[in-house]
Order: structure tokens, then C-alpha cells, then sequence
């Protein structure tokens, strides 16, 4: 057995980022990693340093939470899911907000229409959240609420809709995410700077641990790590190591550590590579365990990592969805004998779309079954004591140790996330993922081997933005109509005046703007008049890709076709690689720039959230042969017939369009017949892709 | 961790079959049976006793063998499957074979229209055996053919095809079940009676070993008692006194135990209790090195245990059938983990009908998923030294240890299987599972909880029965013509000759008669003749499921409802519980028999293998009020209206008739147009088909 730790050594191929190591090593103590004194505790479920479980009894008393991540479309359409869920043996609540709502903006600001409710439910008031939970009693209720650069306006209106209904904050359960660190790293649903976003995460951390002790007032997420490339090691290291950020940012406030360590907890993304990812979850508690006993906690709960898992997106494919439900077991039952406290299963057709109905039943059901029909919840780490996974663990535990090391080394993960170190490891690695998928190192059936050419339907669930847009209008008018605007404007105004001082807890004042109700654009663009709004600007890492694809014959010829198109036409290939409306997801984007500059293109990548119009022009001014719009959250409808109209309006229909991303089938014509050349859904081979876009672009030299 | 072993003690209720134990206990010299030797030995796979795999790289080196189980309609069509699963991935092929052609009728004979082509392939011949593989290389592919009845002329068509393709059978890879014993203890496809049977059995193992040494001559099948009830013990301890049974056989024929042993393999079905299950498959190598150990091999390998699995049909539901997706892949991982050499996973539409082409697809991929995307085949018996896994290992070798003893007791199995103890003490198992579902104790996800309301309607495979019937018909009447029929009845004579003596070997005799081309129908024919045609009659046992039930509401208002029926018209209601056709599968009449009668019916419960002439005359010589057949296999398409119209015919159409098994939903109205009142799919309690049935005969009491 030998354990796939293909990011060994840490600096691969000396790519090294400019990196300012004169910060402190803060676990210098720690810098011989003593693990003897965790391992061989195989007892020790319930006990520091936890490696067997959080709990004594674990699953046997009480199995882990289904907590299904839904939302889309309306607040009402969103409670009634909920309600069929929840009646169907779901145990908590998760929901997903649309792309307008974790950007802070409200359902009619002008630059999000295409994104309103696409990828998860739109929320612009406290009157929204209170139809999300309608029928639902939030003192029995688990809620997670996967926020994070709103986080403010969602905790206010959360808190304050459950105080109308009778629900006090000490009686809330439940999660909000909470982690700012890991958008700026990877998921990119931040709003403003890291520093003020920080004081927001600490403000949260503190307003949840005085005043509602049953609340998680930060999830540490490593699922967005996962999806975006991160092998194990990282993820587990660099997630660790955003909690101790969170930590410490407790600590410089005065908290205890006792006060608030109990209720962190933390989400990871698990993948199939089986034994890693449940040996994953053991080496988390360990690693924990050890980051915190050096603030010398008395209660012992202080150093217990609890998690949420959710099964990977990113294994999932398009092709034949049922292969998913096989491969969102394999993941589940990895992350159940990992002993996660909750976890959320992926739906099949969650590659086309978001999960209908249907499709949620039976991913619902898995764990059900999981739970019911297997007898697993009676053994308590089963896999202690298995040579394998113990030494995976093991390896794992250490294995991270080096990269959490690492960043202290800078100075703790701020400043690491600033020097773009994390960033461009995690991107290296998918585009080495890329690579050997594309070469079929890496196996992907259906995909890159035994394809099958049937494949049945399935009905994905459909959400028109416009009728969610016209709904969420109507109702932020009547709001605006019945609120008192001069106590609305007050609260706004105390809340920009707080921003600027350092004095007050933000969530308080947010509170306050929340009952007057403000909207969730108000008290997002109040605070942002004072922080600003953040726009990260990364180049693509080179020489990835082609050194993974060397010998690739498609690879070979990718390349000197786009050196045959440089002969011809005097520049070489020149792509934009551009993400359009709100959706942050940019792994494929970033892996696709990587690699055709790898394969001889001239490639710009556009920031994120850019609307249509700001796509055209940066595509005419730099005069680019192609663009590549990458599309993961059901904004494509709108806004790329948008684009198109734009290249027309302004002469330069010449240029090229294709896209790449979660595109069902059957928006397939609505795209080509608005001028789309190509789409390109998952599992496309890259060098291939290549490889048709030139010769589309040669085809028109020769026939122009 | 407490391990479920609702089977001890031994004899539960004090019910004791009349057993004669005056037979030798001919493990007397194990029966202190000293594990010492095969615990801790951590590092064995590959050496006695062979605890973590039979080989020493096991999946490192070669994953198990994708071996699918198929066979439907004509030889034809189930080449044309075979092909295009092995171009998908596949890497053996495993041929089911149809009804008659296990009972030893060709497909025209009178009897067996219904059941032509529907459970497998129709094979009446050689020529239909050189259709079957029709560009397919026997000396390249390993072949399994799940046949035991007719093993003589299936074997004698295989070995003689191959020959007429070039192929030796030196060099035919494979495998036959011809496990005769575990047919009469649950499946029922046997022919002659068990001492001929058991003669044909050491005749194809004696002559594999001399002819064939790369085919294994006997898969000793744990599979069929598992979906017929037995828990994991049970299954493990009768499958491998089978097996024992099958040594001394070849031992007594003067065979060297190391010429055959290494050849025998094994054969487990893997249901949902996922710890239990793959603890299984370890324990049973243990338990066969220290069975083998006293006959003194000189080869290691004649004490390894090789298995092929199959995940469990009696898991899956009928309802909401993509449920089964997971369910089937978490049986697989059990598998895999407890290390078996090839494994068939079920599609997900098995409890409706045979697979069709698209979900044989999905249920391959879920195999293809797990060798290529996990990198679960880097561990060699990834659960040694899990405290769990190992603890429940040794339990279950002690436990199934006690259940050979048992049967050693008697004197062997074949001796036991004589006194009925294996088939009671499975139903017993049975019926005490049934009423544990029925009453919720036991949940199947929408089954008794988390039901749904919406399923998503599948493509079920359709097998037009007449169709087959008429090409096979044309098939032997066009051999029939074209062979040399004074040498077909010269190789039946002399077949007849050596059957009723012993001095030949009978696959010898048939391998003459298939070069002739005598049919299955003949040759089986010519053996009856001599042997005559087993006929098996077994009581139901009764007490178990009321025992169970006791307290249960619809169980006290069910058995209410049959005594005021019986208050009412001065009889118990009366019900015949038959298998019509030739579909042995009697696990749910049994237990339905068992739980009628516990309810307060007279019940009667027909032989198998009834026409529906026979089931008719009993149900109208009985005068039953309502006769239920039971069918699995498809022929009650055909069978059950030709049952409704000889009732109406008899002018009793009085007797109501209700169906119980794997009906798919469209044909529901073809039989409640013939007549039949009620319809039971599985998933029925019982104990509410009872009271529906009994009000239905209220309601004629009153309006007549």
C-alpha cells in the first residue's frame, strides 16, 4: 500500500511564490511533532486527542445528522422543499443562498438578474427569511447556512426572525459558515477586503459565543479546498490552519478558549480515493487536538474537532448520472467510517444541475439506508486498528503537519493567503489532476474509459430567474413601501459609522437594520462604502499542464497546430478565458488558462463576477481570437445570449464564443443558436478542446 | 459493537427436526477447534490459512474478476449481450441458463412453455451452446455456468463446442456450479433424486480433474441460502459442509486430495449488513483451511478458499428501484474488502425484472468504479487488524464452527440434508426476518419507512416467451432432421446402460450423445429413465412468525378477522400456496405459508413445479377459498391467465386468486383482466395481505 502523496516534495518543480517569511513561527513549540502521545489510544473515542471520534458512543447512541445543503429559486419554494425533506427523514436543515446574496446584493440590483435564485434561494429581507422557515420551529430545528461574505444581514435576519416567531438566540441550533479565509483562497463569495472581512468573521465568533452557546459561529470549511484541487494533506493542513486564523482572532479579543473552541466546527469535501479520505477525518481530530492544546484549554471538548462532510461534486460526471449514485456512496461510507457528525450526499444529476426533487429523494435515501439497512452505526471506528488505515493516518497526520508548518512559517494563514502560496499549490495540483486525467493516468469510467454512447434522461429542475426575479421585486417593493424609511436610513447610518470605528460589534447594529428592515443590499452596501470591495487578480500558474503531458501525442498536436496558426496568421492564438455574472467557481476556468497556455495560446483570464458588457469590451480591447466563458451556477441562459447581442451590437461577431461548465443538454441550442461555436461540458479533454477551437479559427483564415 | 447472531442457541423454541444422529461425527478430531493457529497470523495472504486473501498481492497485482451473471430469450441475443458487455468492461462471462433447460426439458416440451427463455437462456442443445459463444474465444475467456441438474449434458454441449471451435478443454477456463447438494436444501432445480444427483456431481469433479485442470469443477454456493434467509454463520457453516461433502466424494473415488481441492471454489451472496458480511468472506477461508487440513495436502493452495460473490437480490426493493444503486454498491465494497476473486453486482431493477442492457450497465460500472476510482485495490485485506472486523471474524468462525458440528453430527450433510434440519432451520431464519420487517424492527428504506410516493418509471427488460419458443422449436426440429438419429439413440442407450451401473463415468457418456447431437431434453430423458424424478415435499413450520409477532396490532386484528370469518361460514379460510411453472425460488411461499398459518388459515402449500392443470385440481379437490401463487421468474404472464381459465372452465371461479412475487407494474392489468383479485409486490406486510384478503372474503359472505 503505498499512500498517493503526489504533492511530495512541498515545492514542486521550483515554483515558489514571492513568500515573506520574516513572520514569527507561531507553533515554533511545536515544531518536533510529538504524536506518539496520540496514537495507540484506541479507546480514546470521546477523549483528547479524539483520533476514534468527538464522542464516547458515537453513532450507537446517536448517528450522524442528514443534513441535506438545498435552495433555489423563492424563500417559498425553498420552505416547501424543506418541509418534504424534513418528512422524509432529513434531520437538519442546510440551505444554500443564490449568488446575489452571498455577494450582498438584492434580487433587482441591476448587475445580478442573471444569477437571481439559480444556485440557491434569494434572500433580500428579514420578511424572506421568515417565509424560508415558515412551519419550521428553529428551537427544535438545526439550521446551517452555508454564508460567509454576507454573513451579517443573513445572521441578523436569521436572529431577529426567530425572536418574532419566539425563538430566542440562546435557543438557536445550528451552523453558519463563516469562513472568510477559504473564499479569498478558493470559493470567492467574499465582498470586502480580507481585513475588514476578518473583523466581521471575529465579530460573529464573538456576538454567537456570548449570546447563543447551542450556535457553530464558524464551520472551517476544507470542501471548497477539496473541489478545487487540494489533495488531502492540503486540505486537511491549510483548513486547520484557517481555524487556528479564527482561533486566534478569538483569543485577541479576550475570548477563553473554553468559551468558544467547543463550537467550532468544521466541513470537509470527501473524495473517492477511499481510505485516504476516511484516514483523512481520523488525522483531522488528531491534528486539532495538537493545534489547540497550546492554549491550554480546560475543558476538553475545547480540543474535539466535529465536522460536517459532503460527498465531492467534482467526481461526479454528466455522463450517465446514475455511475454518481455508485460513487456518492463510496464517498458517504467513507466519510461515515470516518465518523463525520453530519453529512450532506450529493444528488446524481448534481453534474447537469442543481438536484431535482426526485434526485434528492434518492441521495436522501442513501444515507438512510446507510443508517437503517446496514448496521453501521454500531461500531465506533470501525477502522481502528486496520494496518492500512491506521497508517494512512498516520502518514496523513504528518503529512500535513509539514504544510500547516509551512504556512506558520509566514505568519499564520493570512499572510500566506496573501502571498497567493496556498492558492497556487492548490492550483498546481488540479492541474496536474487535469493532466493525468486527460492522459487517462487517472481513471474516470465513462469518462476517459468505458464510455457508453446511451445514456438515459433524466428532468432537471429548472429555475426561471426572471419569475423569481419579479417575485423578489414585487415583495422588496412592498417592503420598502411599509418600512419607516427614516429609521431604515438611522440604522444604515450607525452601522457605516461603526464600520469605520472599531468600537462595536458589527452583528449588533446589524441587528437593529435587520428589525427596521433594511434589505440585505442596504447593510451589505452601507458596510461596503466603508471596506470597499474586494477584486483579486491572480495570473495562472504555467508549465503544469505540459510537463504532466510531455509525451501526449493530443497534446503535440494541440501545440503545433496553435504554432501553425502562428505562422499563418502572424500572433498566436489568443483566448480570453472569462467567468461571467456571480459565480465564483473558477477551477475550471483557472485549470483551462493553465493549460492552453501550455498549449501555445495567448491567454487572458478576466476577473471574476464580470457582466457581459465588461466581458466584451476587455475581449475587444485586448482583440482576442476567442472567448471562453466558463459557467457553473445556470447564469448562461441569460447571459451569454446577452454577450453575444454585445459582440453583434459592436461589430465583432468575429470573435469567437465558446463555453465550458455545468451546461444541461437542453440549453445546448438556446446556446448555438445565439452564436456559440462550441460547449464543452465535463470531462472534455483539453488538448482535444484545443485542438477544435484552432481549427474553427483556421477554417475561418482559409475561409474567411 | 454486539454482533447480531439471532440464531444462537443452536436449537431455538425447541423445535428439533427427527433427526438420526447415530452417524459417525467425523470431525471428531477437530472438535476442539483450536484458532490459535490462525489468529494474528497478520501478514498470512497467500499462505495457510489464508485469513487476508487466497494469493499474496491479491487486488495489487489483479483486481477481482468483473464477472456479471446473464442469460435471457435465445442463444442469439444473449451472445450479442455477452459481447457488447465485454467490449464495456467485463472480464468473464457468467451464463443463466432458463428454467427448463435446469430441469432438464427442452424448450418444446409441453410442460415448460411459460418459463422458455424468461429466468436465461434457452439451451437445448450443442448448436445453441456454439450460438452462445459465437466470437468468443474459450481459450481466452473464463466461463461460469450456474447449472446443477443438468450438469451432464450442459457440460457435455460446452466441452464439445469448444472442441469443434479448436479449443482443448485443457485449456477451457471456468467454472460449473454443480452443487447439487445446496439445490435440494433451498434453491429446488434438481432432477433425479439426492444419491444419483450426488453420483453425477463426483463424475463432472472426476473429470475436470483428470481433463480440465485450469475449470474449477464445483462453486459450492453459499448464495442460494443466503436469499433464502440464513444469516451469515449459518450460510458460511452449510456452504462449507457442502463442500465437505463434495471432498470425501472425490476422496472416496480414490482422487488425491491435492488434484482437486485447489480447484474447488466457493460461491457467497453479501446482503447489507456490511461488518457481518465481509467478516464472512474472511472467516470462511479460515474455516476451510482448518476443514481441508485433516486430509493431509501436500499443496498449500488445496486449502485456500476462492470465492466469487454476488450482492443480494433479496436487498433490493421494487419500489423507488435507483435506491438500489446504493445498496448494491455497498454490498459490493463488503465484497471487496473481505477479498473475493469476482463478484456479480445486481442491477438495479432485479426486484421487477432481469436486467435490461441499461441498467447491466450501471451495475458494471459500479465494479469498474470501484477498481478504477478508489484505489481500493492498493490494500491487501484492508480490514486486518480492525478491532471490529477481526472480533467479528472469530465470532463468526466459532459460530458457523458449532453449525458444522451440527451437521457432522448427523453425519454429513447429505445425511442432514435427508432430516430437513438445514432447509428448517433456514426457514425458521426466514420467517423470523419477515416478521421482523413486517413489525419495523428491521427497516427497508421505502419499504416499512421513508416511503415515497413518486418513483421514476424504468425500461424493464421484456422476454416474449413464444417468440423464443418458436425459434427454439424450429432449431431442434431442423436437428432433428439433419443428425444421424440411429447414433443419437445408440449414445442414449448406452447413456441409459451406464447410469444404471457404475462403472462409467457419465460425462464420458454424454460428451458422446452431445457429438451426436441428442438434446438436453434426451439426454436428461434417458437419465430419468434409469433415475426417476425427484419430488421434494416439505411441511411449513409454523409457531415462528406469530412467536415473533405476538403483540404486533395487525397481526392480533388479522388473526381476529380469520376467526370471525371462521364464526361466520363454520371453516377457517383455506388458502393454496403454490409455485406454478418451474421457477423453484420458494423462500416467499414458505414464509408466507408460515405466517397464513399463523394467522389462523387452513393453509396448503402445493409441490413445485406445478402446470396450472395441477394447481387447479388441488385448489378444487381442497376447496380452498383462495389459492395465491408465487411467482419470480417471469412465467405468470402466461401461466396464471391459463390458471384463471381452467377455473372458469370448472365452474369455480369462486376460488379468488391472488399473485404474490416480482410482477412489474405493467403487467398488473393483463392479471387483474384475467381475474386474479389482489396483487402482492415485495414489500407486502403480511399481516395486511392477510386482512385485505379475508375482507374480500367477508364481503362475498355478505353479497354473495
Amino acid at each position: 500500500m503505498r499512500p498517493d502523496f503526489s504533492s511530495i516534495p512541498l515545492i514542486r518543480r521550483g515554483i515558489t511564490p514571492n513568500i515573506d517569511r520574516s513572520g514569527s513561527n507561531l507553533l515554533r513549540t511545536c515544531d518536533h511533532f510529538d504524536l506518539e502521545s496520540c496514537e495507540h489510544l484506541d479507546y480514546s473515542a470521546g477523549l483528547p486527542p479524539f483520533l476514534r471520534g468527538p464522542y464516547p458512543s458515537m453513532y450507537a447512541e446517536r448517528p450522524w445528522t442528514i443534513r441535506q445543503y438545498a435552495g433555489f429559486s423563492t424563500a417559498e419554494e425553498s420552505n416547501a422543499f424543506y418541509l418534504s425533506a424534513i418528512a422524509a427523514g432529513q434531520c437538519g436543515i442546510s440551505v444554500a443562498f443564490d449568488l446575489p446574496t452571498h455577494r450582498g446584493y438584492d434580487s433587482d440590483h441591476s448587475l445580478v438578474h442573471g444569477d437571481v435564485g439559480q444556485a440557491g434561494v434569494a434572500i433580500d429581507s428579514i420578511e424572506d427569511m421568515h417565509i424560508l422557515f415558515n412551519h419550521i420551529s428553529l428551537a427544535d430545528m438545526s439550521v446551517s447556512m452555508t454564508m460567509n461574505g454576507a454573513v451579517l444581514p443573513i445572521m441578523a435576519f436569521f436572529i431577529v426572525a426567530a425572536q418574532e416567531s419566539g425563538v430566542m438566540p440562546q435557543q438557536l441550533r445550528g451552523t453558519i459558515q463563516n469562513d472568510i479565509l477559504k473564499e479569498f483562497m478558493v470559493r470567492n463569495t467574499y465582498i470586502y477586503p480580507p481585513q475588514p472581512s476578518m473583523r466581521i468573521t471575529g465579530d460573529i465568533i464573538q456576538w454567537c459565543t456570548e449570546n447563543m452557546p447551542r450556535f457553530n459561529p464558524v464551520s472551517v470549511s476544507g470542501y471548497h479546498m477539496h473541489e478545487a484541487g487540494a489533495p488531502a494533506a492540503m486540505e486537511l493542513a491549510y483548513t486547520l490552519a484557517n481555524g487556528l486564523e479564527y482561533v486566534r482572532t478569538a483569543i485577541d479579543r479576550g475570548l477563553d478558549i473554553d468559551s468558544f473552541a467547543p463550537r467550532i466546527s468544521f466541513f470537509f469535501g470527501i473524495g473517492m480515493n477511499y481510505f485516504i479520505e476516511l484516514s483523512k477525518l481520523r488525522a483531522a481530530r488528531i491534528l486539532w487536538a495538537r493545534l489547540i492544546k497550546p492554549f491550554e484549554p480546560k475543558n476538553p471538548k475545547s480540543m474535539a474537532l466535529r465536522m460536517h462532510c459532503q460527498t465531492s461534486g467534482y467526481s461526479l460526471t454528466a455522463q450517465d448520472p446514475r455511475n454518481n449514485i455508485a460513487r456518492t456512496t463510496l464517498e458517504a461510507l467513507s466519510a461515515v467510517c470516518g465518523q463525520t457528525q453530519s453529512l450532506h450526499t450529493n444528488a446524481l444529476d448534481e453534474a447537469l444541475a442543481l438536484p431535482s426533487a426526485d434526485t434528492s429523494r434518492i441521495a436522501r435515501n442513501t444515507q438512510l439506508i446507510l443508517q437503517e439497512e446496514t448496521e453501521l452505526t454500531r461500531a465506533i471506528d470501525p477502522w481502528g486498528g486496520s494496518y492500512v488505515v491506521e497508517y494512512l493516518t498516520h502518514t496523513l497526520t504528518h503529512h500535513a503537519w509539514s504544510y500547516i508548518q509551512e504556512i506558520e512559517s509566514i505568519g499564520g494563514m493570512t499572510k500566506a493567503i496573501a502571498s497567493g502560496l496556498p492558492k497556487m499549490r492548490i492550483e498546481e495540483e488540479a492541474a496536474v489532476k487535469q493532466a493525468n486525467i486527460d492522459q487517462g493516468k487517472e481513471i474516470i469510467v465513462g469518462i476517459n474509459s468505458f464510455q457508453s454512447k446511451s445514456s438515459s434522461e433524466i428532468r432537471l429542475l429548472r429555475v426561471d430567474n426572471r419569475e423569481v426575479l419579479a417575485n423578489q421585486s414585487k415583495r422588496l417593493s412592498h417592503l420598502k413601501q411599509s418600512r419607516d424609511s427614516s429609521k431604515v436610513e438611522q440604522a444604515l447610518e450607525h452601522l457605516r459609522k461603526c464600520a469605520s470605528q472599531d468600537n462595536a460589534n458589527l452583528l449588533d447594529v446589524a441587528l437593529i437594520a435587520a428589525k427596521e428592515r433594511a434589505t440585505l443590499g442596504e447593510i451589505s452596501a452601507a458596510l461596503e462604502s466603508v471596506f470597499g470591495r474586494y477584486h483579486a487578480q491572480h495570473e495562472p500558474i504555467t508549465g503544469v499542464y505540459s510537463a504532466t503531458m510531455e509525451t501526449d501525442e493530443c497534446t503535440v498536436k494541440a501545440q503545433s497546430l496553435s504554432d501553425e496558426f502562428a505562422k499563418l496568421t502572424g500572433r498566436r492564438p489568443r483566448i480570453l478565458i472569462a467567468k461571467i455574472g456571480l459565480d465564483g467557481h473558477d477551477r475550471g476556468a483557472r485549470v483551462i488558462a493553465t493549460a492552453f497556455a501550455d498549449l501555445g495560446f495567448d491567454v487572458d483570464i478576466g476577473p471574476l463576477f464580470q457582466t457581459p458588457e465588461d466581458v466584451a469590451r476587455q475581449a475587444i480591447e485586448n482583440d482576442v481570437h476567442i472567448t471562453g466563458i466558463s459557467s457553473l451556477a445556470g447564469a448562461h441562459r441569460t447571459l451569454i445570449p446577452e454577450l453575444m447581442n454585445i459582440f453583434q451590437r459592436d461589430g465583432r461577431s468575429d470573435i469567437k464564443v465558446v463555453v465550458g461548465g455545468i451546461i444541461p443538454n437542453e440549453d445546448y441550442p438556446l446556446l448555438y443558436h445565439s452564436g456559440v461555436v462550441s460547449i464543452f461540458g465535463p470531462g472534455t479533454v483539453i488538448a482535444e478542446a484545443a485542438q477544435k477551437i484552432i481549427n474553427q479559427l483556421l477554417d475561418h483564415v482559409s475561409h474567411p
